[in-house]
């Protein structure tokens, strides 16, 4: 399943990388077309494209688009290095990196463009093979009438198909299933109001936008039937990494007896890390918070707390729907 | 105890109800001197003033003020009645208003003036009493060293004193108490990061702000004391009507052992409502959400879902300090 825009995926005449202008949502739909490092490198940094499986997509097509017919491996290497800087926190980004590398070392000039441009478009049809899989586990999960919350994007916009927790609403649309979305709009950088509005609206599924603090009381309504959310990273107990807030919407959930579903391929697995307490959440700028669209919202010189994910333990998700199935924890040592 | 700078007062000639204009904040402190029914309206509707003491005691100093030495008691009762229209909702305005009535009906011109300019004298002084009562009550919750959340607005700028859920720490402040403060940024008016942050810094208070969706991790970390909040209404049973996302955060405060003060002047328990669920929630414009100073970060057509104010259960509460002293739920019917 595709939706009919495309985030990321080569340029029409297959010389570049295309992508969704993600800043200049939800104004308008602009593509712009990345054809050197410095733009690639760009558009990852200022958030032209973003959310991890989207983003591992467009640096592997990136890469392919920057090998030229001299490119050597020491060339291939460093280019790829350039790249990972541009979100060194990026796991997706620099994942797909090392597999473009390993295709790289496995192959010669003159093979060596076409090589990687066949990787490249294998991570993306893999990319939306995982979130096709994801849709077909979790649609069952949404019953005709429902209505569903889910927090900050992790839809097609930030995949090359059709996303991880949207990926069972687009399934069940598309079988006829009528339910209604409640989207968190996901403060500071507002994906849920920019983008998963944006994309849901733009493929006919019915949704409203809340705050994030409204969430608890909706759901305490008893008017939600589930929470989708994705995730950024998934320790081997269970515990959850994602956009801060998801660990008051699952406590939320919890209290008032609503399933929380994460949605997640199973590369978001990471068994190198234990618990939660082991995954270390990044800091945003202070910008973040200061300021609303030209406005300064906050007196100078006060600090912010500013976390880009929170932690939702293991206890707290009712169902794990990857790629390759259900799984609940605790997980199997 | 008084801060620094007027929220609500009369102008220094007495002539006209002088005002710290709250829509310039943080980036402005400038003051607005009201003295015309529509002036008096505006600053009320468009938020120059807000906060129910601030609004009930800008209501009965603005009425006193429109009181010319030829108003009947007929004048009175219509001008109230335009000065109530400004927010339909505001309990205390209604409440301020018929307590200004009330004298008017016992007096006669040329007292009556007079009598008017006397009762919201006292208005104003008992706000100010109520406030550092709650001061007094709670400042003992602060040990040195503490580290507080508190959600929204409710300080001295929402009240003719030093506040509600802030004047604890204005009181533990002027003891010497070290300690600081988180406060929930509080979307969608931000009156965490425009208002709270701006008044605590003000008073040398240290303070950091954060978006509303970061309080349950940063309550997860152990590194919170004691949530301070105020209230809108308290139901008979103890539930508590205040901002939206006051509930979210005090899920989160009992999931961590947290204690959660919710403080409020006696006049906000209201014994004619048996629960929260008999609370009336106010449901507040799409624009809100929809534009971000102005931004457009909400796609055309798409609704949303912006409730004024959550509930939060008696059961969440850990004690409510008032000006008459501490109380814990349930209470006696």
């Amino acid at each position: 399943m595709l939706p009919p825009y495309e985030t990321v995926n080569w340029s029409p005449d297959g010389l570049r990388l295309r992508l969704l202008d993600q800043r200049r949502l939800p104004t308008e739909e602009l593509y712009i077309d990345v054809a050197t490092l410095d733009e690639l490198v760009d558009a990852i940094r200022t958030l032209a494209v973003r959310g991890a499986p989207a983003i591992g997509v467009a640096a592997a097509m990136g890469l392919a688009v920057l090998a030229t017919p001299h490119s050597t491996l020491n060339d291939i290497v460093r280019l790829a290095e350039s790249i990972a800087q541009s979100r060194p926190t990026a796991v997706n980004l620099r994942w797909a990196l090392d597999r473009m590398l390993a295709r790289a070392q496995h192959t010669t000039q003159p093979e060596l463009m076409r090589a990687l441009r066949d990787e490249a478009t294998q991570i993306r049809d893999n990319d939306r093979d995982m979130c096709d899989a994801i849709g077909k586990h979790g649609a069952p999960f949404i019953a005709a009438g429902s209505q569903i919350l889910t927090h900050c994007n992790a839809g097609a916009l930030a995949t090359a198909g059709i996303g991880t927790a949207l990926a069972p609403m687009y399934v069940a649309h598309a079988q006829g299933t009528p339910f209604r979305v409640f989207a968190d709009e996901t403060r500071p950088l507002l994906q849920g109001a920019r983008l998963t509005a944006w994309e849901l609206q733009r493929a006919g599924i019915d949704v409203s936008v809340l705050p994030d603090s409204a969430a608890a009381s909706l759901l305490a309504s008893g008017n939600i039937s589930a929470v989708f959310v994705g995730a950024d990273r998934i320790a081997a107990n269970g515990d959850v990494a994602n956009k801060v807030g998801t660990y008051a919407v699952a406590l939320a959930a919890q209290a008032h007896g609503v399933p929380l579903y994460v949605c997640a391929p199973g590369s978001t697995f990471d068994r190198n890390t234990a618990t939660g307490a082991d995954i270390v959440i990044e800091h945003r700028d202070r910008d973040e918070i200061a300021r609303a669209g030209s406005a300064r919202v906050l007196p100078d010189h006060v600090p912010v707390h500013n976390p880009a994910f929170d932690v939702t333990p293991a206890k707290l998700v009712t169902s794990y729907i990857t790629d390759r199935g259900l799984l609940q924890s605790p997980f199997p040592a």
